[in-house]
């Protein structure tokens, strides 16, 4: 048994008036009240410290800029690592990326328990579009404002327990999970900010899109034999609704724990990572099953190549 | 609109002394069911033509061959290629090969509405062990009687449709349907025979094993865009209980028809394979999202590699 208690911080909207600072006191209140139930990690969804911004059309880079962290920590979250230091609680959380070269990412970050920042991850499927499209019911600009994510998807080991990090539509490429558990992942955290409507489909509906972004999880982590950690940003954002349906899911793919609400709300597991052994060792131990010979389309090609007529 | 009516043709058990001859008569009645209800391809399971052998040890090969097949159509099978071409009905089914090489495969073939045999596939992803196993409540011996697939994921056009194959265990690996998936598969057809209990975990019940297997469909269905038919040989079979749960998937991941029995029964769905174009155009164009980049283990290592302490 190698216990590690989790807790999954879903974060209600955060307005486009809204500052860092404010986020970050909201994050500090769901951390100790983790830290009240045990949790030795707690993980914040995507775009942690600001609305989601990619939904709007700038023309200006000093207007895109404004939305992203030069530093991390920065002066509005050091209080968070600060806090997260005393209780001696490791932390997980995503925002946009500025490096000092000028490159812009989708990115997260996970600490250990004394606050030190032990792995980065940045976005690697940035789902939308870069141009404005009139034909959407609202804009999802990911593809202008980031480039995809150049680090791959490494694993840590954390806490006992080896450790990745995934971004809100990672979590449909099961290249991602499959990836990680090539690196023996028992733990992936996962944070997102999912429109609760499609902007190309209205009559897709809020159940459906719930159901699509369970349904690629409970897989990634049956399919892995790993933990998965998967915690929204949801609401009403500037008049924009996020989906909720944060959920911390096993190594069997089942759901052990749910969120209720659209707003700051806290799930709590106490996650066994040797409850990934069975999964490993058996119907998932890819050493004896795995084909790679008949993947090479995986990775020799992006698109589909349809076969002639 | 291309619209092609399927019919998953879950068949119940087979017992060790039923003959080809029995077997094929009850599939003949099934497909005769289908064409009445205007079925255009009718999917059997895998191993279709007899009991699942692999749940036996045999010392001797003759005893080991008298499951296999030199051809197919074989003497007992003809009379069902027959009917079919008669009915102008494409037919799909599994069984066991033996090659003029001597080498066996666990096999289904893929017909044309005139019972012209258009694609075969060997099972890529063979389950168990190859050596008889005193721990298990009962063996798993596929990987004794069978070699690993040769012909890799191919993806055949018929009936105005992009189609691939896939058996049993594959439907588990994310792999397999994204090989197809990247030749623009429109229709996966998956028979499967699966033990209602797992053989080193009889804790682990049968709700938990259909969770399983229609987590990782609807997943793979969804995550590719493509209709999924999975058909099972289910019930008793020489005191072994087989599973059934078999289901037709849409390409949003939806089961629109499921098995009520576990017994021989016909599932008929009318499926568009246009359904395929949004899913496949938009959140799951490949061209536009994919990142092979970052996907270099998913091929280059069979195992996962641990990071160093």
């Amino acid at each position: 048994m190698r216990e590690l208690v989790v807790g999954a911080a879903q974060l209600g909207p955060i307005q486009k008036a809204d500052s860092r600072a404010d986020v970050a006191a909201r994050m500090i209140a769901l951390l100790e009240k983790a830290a009240a139930r045990g949790c030795g990690l707690v993980v914040f969804p995507e775009l942690s410290l600001t609305t989601f911004f990619p939904r709007w059309l700038f023309e200006e880079r000093a207007e895109v800029d404004a939305w992203f962290e030069r530093e991390m920590p920065s002066a509005a979250t050091r209080p968070l690592f600060d806090r997260a230091r005393e209780l001696g609680v490791a932390i997980s959380f995503g925002y946009a990326e500025l490096t000092p070269e000028g490159r812009r990412f989708n990115a997260s970050i996970l600490t250990d328990r004394t606050g030190a920042i032990v792995g980065k991850y940045r976005k690697v499927h940035l789902p939308g579009h870069s141009e404005f499209d009139p034909e959407r019911a609202f804009q999802h600009l990911e593809k202008r404002y980031f480039e995809p994510g150049d680090l791959g998807f490494p694993v840590w080991r954390n806490m006992g327990a080896l450790m990745g990090m995934m971004i809100c539509n990672d979590r449909r490429w099961p290249e991602a999970y499959r990836v990680m558990g090539l690196q023996g992942v028992e733990l992936i955290l996962l944070g997102y900010n999912t429109p609760s409507v499609n902007s190309q489909n209205s009559a897709e509906g809020l159940e459906k899109r719930l159901y699509h972004s369970e349904l690629s999880v409970c897989a990634g982590a049956y399919q892995n034999a790993a933990w998965v950690v998967a915690v929204a940003k949801a609401g009403d954002e500037d008049g924009h609704p996020l989906m909720g349906g944060s959920v911390i899911v096993d190594p069997d793919g089942f759901v052990v724990a749910r969120a209720q609400t659209e707003e700051d709300e806290l799930l709590v597991h106490a996650c066994d990572m040797d409850a990934t052994r069975f999964g490993k060792t058996t119907i998932f131990d890819f050493a004896r099953h795995r084909r790679p010979e008949h993947y090479g389309r995986i990775c020799a090609q992006t698109g589909a190549e349809i076969p002639e007529e």
